[in-house]
């Protein structure tokens, strides 16, 4: 079951995939908040999505435990995984909200909040894409830059709307909803940076 | 100071002794749901619970600090303390607010709830008694699953309950009071997955 | 790059200077909940000292990168950086939703609340000081034990604060603000608790 020496590659492709989940999923989100018709079945999809996450997330737990020397420090897989896997927990989390608060339509902020979230995941299926060669080091560490610059930017987006929010909005219960779902989105932008703190940490660690 | 070959058992108690704590504070939350009398002191003695879980903890990280080699991975020993202490945590939070709340009388989503609470710290302590073994492993896994099955039902029934509120409750303090209450609950039984990953973890790194 | 006998120095300096400018964040927080004028340009303040926070931080994390051998545990100067950082994030957290909530005037329990965080502070800077030299193990141990007991007053005024906060206040929106506002000074206190958790796991080890 051990494997002394395994490739690189046994790691590599099980984060490509989760990227390739999670931008599957920002982009589902993202459509939906353009496109707000057939709301639950569009949310079922991400939904769906995220179990397919939890498995590829548990794949590589179980990866990691039957590999005995890795190609990248233990703790930087571990943190790896669990951070992609929160980005899709966040973006499950938002699109099950909209059913359960049972919204009637989207806003512009929420709009704003899932382009910025398409971005990011952009960035992290491009990093992943990159993380098998040393001589990528300066381009990951540089779409790290890029990933940090967005979640300022969903970070800013997030209060401006939660403070519009709180100045407009007099139904308490109405605001509540709104509310948790800017939270939720920005909880998602804030796992996107985990993400990026990991892939610089495994690039430093390398260089 | 440092044992240099210590006995697997040093750290087995100790993860049963967690294990008891919590099965008994979540008995004490389910029977308030069922019994909502003498509603400060039945919380009390939970919060007494808490505190006992703590000083298991306190002792179980110590013991980690003084042991040099240990039997389990370092870090599944710290990952496990730590879940087993936030499933007691969020336990703990749940009750008080019962009583900081004045809620006046349980719902029946608060009774379902804590009913799968019980079931999962059932589980736990289960399986916190086989892990001295190896030959366990099947059993262990077994239980894993029940545990993951328990959480993927306390989901359900949160996002149902927390729906239900939403659709019923017009008073939004009476709304944020049980949305948290609910919330804290599922909070709980995620720490219960948590716990059972760890496991998990320990039994596929030994096989 | 990689510093085979790093001098202990390397890292004591930094855990120091985010230990300071976590005081000097806490003491902005109480400054202005003791004199509410000029909040805006106040709560700024607050948050270049956590961008400043940041930097350090950042520092830190690339100086382990490139340490082979480490003078205090990998995983206890990530953890300690990790819950400093964290303190911050919470300090800036409250600061910022003073002005997004344009709160009008401060309540007596926002002003304990900072007061505690204050003590707290001091407590760590303190204990930071003392890190470098084996013979100060039972001083910061001490220290240790008075910033469990501020966690504790901490979490007994939240309590308070919260359960008077749902007796008085009928208008949901205020209550709502407030609440949170009480718990993110809670989860700084609580963080200031990992720290100094942290402390103990390095003295423990280093006896």
């Amino acid at each position: 079951m051990i494997k002394l020496f395994p490739r690189e590659e046994s790691f590599l492709p099980q984060f490509a995939r989760a990227a390739e989940i999670i931008l599957e999923a920002a982009k589902a989100l993202d459509q939906l908040a353009a496109d707000f018709t057939d709301v639950e079945l569009k949310v079922a999809r991400i939904k769906h999505l995220e179990h397919e996450g939890d498995q590829v997330a548990h794949q590589t737990f179980g990866l990691l435990s039957r590999t005995w020397i890795t190609p990248i420090d233990r703790e930087d897989i571990h943190a790896l995984v669990k951070a992609l896997d929160d980005v899709l927990d966040y973006l499950d989390a938002a699109a099950a909200r909209l059913v359960l608060y049972r919204i009637p339509a989207p806003t512009p902020a929420l709009k704003l909040a899932t382009a910025i979230l398409v971005q990011s995941a952009e960035a992290i299926l491009r990093a992943s894409g990159l993380l098998g060669d040393l001589k990528n080091s300066a381009a990951i560490l540089e779409i790290c830059v890029e990933i940090n610059r967005l979640e300022n930017e969903a970070d800013s987006l997030n209060r401006i709307s939660i403070g519009k929010l709180f100045e407009t909005e007099k139904d308490p219960i109405v605001l509540m909803k709104w509310k948790e779902i800017y939270e939720v989105l920005e909880a998602a932008t804030d796992c996107c940076e985990d993400v990026a703190n990991v892939f610089e940490q495994i690039v430093l660690k390398s260089s």
